[in-house]
């Protein structure tokens, strides 16, 4: 299993080229919460979300210096393997859905990679991508289910343990998105290297809490398949086969919260902290401000610190609108 | 005059209470840019803007703990000066027009501050400022005429140059937002001392350019009594006279922009950097991207490090609707 000594080997490989991001709080909205909320603000890594992370310290890991690369991904994972390529001088080969967002085929693009269009319905992007991967001898990233993107993602994990120390806090919980659970995974490892007694939770959309249904259960559920979510980076069917038992070893706990909350969540972040979420990486903040998770703190003392991963501002201008169409809870 | 030891003094006395603002670039808008554009993204200061440097520093720097403060403010200044009053145990009375956007009002109601609200029309702001100062025996916190508050504007400047080093950059170019000219006097010390030959600019409104052309003439100009412009923070009438003989020492150059090249830098700023920007504090990202600034660099080689201050972003959601609304020519 993933150890904290690989997340701090990514480290070394990566700093430098991905972006420290704040850890921030608001002084207003802790004054409506019954504990003082930090958002790591990985909406500001380089390419809009976290994905740069694993994205960059998978590409930097591979031996040969000319071998291409290849990924399937609709949007983040894409974009952060299309940089890092470019990056470190490879090619890059991206499989795109053909209806995936203009905006993100354009940005895979624009960090120079080849984008291979299929039509998500009457092709087999499995096969596609085998075939691709054999014709230009590249080496596939996958967007979770592998260790050197996994210990990428727990340098988010890192940076955060850093800066509480920086700030004097002990961070009693944390909140993270979970699709695949690639973000989730690492920073459960690193945070608890630091902080032995944190409490982890992975927060999914409501419709697609497999994650939270399999750490009750003990095995692999999944999502119906007519479920759908605004939040489309994490719309993952059921939880990574590596990254599932390091939730369990770390006693992750599963939240959800309904689209509705996710777009009061990027209000919130716009309002008080001026930054820009997409829908899914709103969505732990979404359920750190839910009633079911505010009621814990009602009357504790002294004020505990609640870290929450704001993972990506990707988003479309029309999803925007309507969060900002929201009104304010808080 | 003001000397980069006071800017330093006053990081010594204010950091791990303000907040380090990272220094952004896009690798997507730099692509259509002729220069490597960075950006400080002082939006995430504590209370929303640069002001909370400043009026930290001001307060903190006053030797009797127990004595109150007053401001006048109808917007950032006042809810930096209510919380750096706050955190230090001090009562605020901050003096505000009636007519203050309510948000700015209840901002600073929210970090602890006596509001005063005053008819701008038919009060007089500094009579009844002295006439309350004198009552509550208050120290009054100018906004930028102020040798404590520009040397807190400064250390906005030390991290730039901080940051510019870990990325190993010299910037050659520095572009900051310019109301009273106390965040411009204050980073133009404090970048000088680090890049001797970096080129600095005072950004303003086009309607509002009274330090551009102070600049020019050598000597104290106006703005027209019936200008107006959407950038609310910086509509000072002329420059400060602490402040401009710092600009004329440094070399500063003025440029300006029109109201609607603020609405389009807000959207460069959401779009490529997924932050929240007011009209003020957009306006030198603005300048930065009008063409008489861009046609400089067209035959230039290799690519130099531009750095553009993008100051606050305490906007309402009215004016943020519009900056949306706006096409990005990039």
């Amino acid at each position: 299993m993933l150890t904290i000594k690989q997340i701090k080997e990514a480290a070394s490989r990566i700093n430098g080229t991905i972006r420290q991001t704040p850890l921030l709080s608001s002084d207003r909205l802790n004054k409506h919460l019954p504990f003082d909320l930090y958002l790591k603000a990985d909406c500001l890594q380089r390419t809009g979300s976290f994905k740069f992370r694993g994205g960059c310290n998978a590409v930097f890991s591979i031996q040969d210096p000319g071998q291409p690369v290849i990924a399937f991904s609709s949007g983040n994972h894409a974009q952060a393997v299309a940089l890092a390529a470019h990056l470190s001088g490879r090619q890059a080969t991206i499989v795109m859905p053909e209806d995936a967002p203009q905006a993100k085929i354009e940005g895979t693009r624009h960090y120079g990679a080849e984008v291979v269009l299929y039509d998500r319905y009457n092709q087999d992007r499995e096969a596609l991508g085998k075939a691709l991967a054999i014709e230009k001898n590249a080496e596939l990233i996958k967007p979770f289910d592998d260790e050197r993107v996994i210990a990428g993602q727990g340098t988010a994990g890192l940076e955060i343990a850093h800066q509480a120390q920086e700030l004097n806090i002990i961070p009693s919980h944390f909140l993270c998105c979970c699709g695949g659970g690639g973000l989730m995974s690492g920073t459960a490892i690193a945070l608890a290297n630091s902080f032995p007694d944190i409490q982890l939770f992975a927060a999914e959309p409501q419709e697609f809490d497999d994650t939270g249904r399999s750490l009750r259960s003990g095995k692999f559920e999944h999502n119906a398949p007519d479920a759908r979510s605004i939040c489309d980076a994490i719309v993952t069917p059921s939880p990574g086969k590596i990254t599932f038992p390091i939730l369990q070893q770390y006693n992750v706990k599963g939240l959800s919260a309904p689209d509705e909350d996710a777009l009061h969540a990027m209000k919130i972040a716009w309002s008080y902290f001026k930054l820009t979420a997409e829908p899914g990486g709103a969505i732990a903040l979404a359920c750190a401000l839910s009633a079911t998770f505010l009621d814990q703190f009602s009357s504790q003392h002294p004020r505990q610190s609640v870290v929450v991963m704001l993972s990506g501002g990707n988003v479309d201008q029309d999803m925007f609108l309507r969060a900002l169409d929201t009104t304010c809870r808080f």
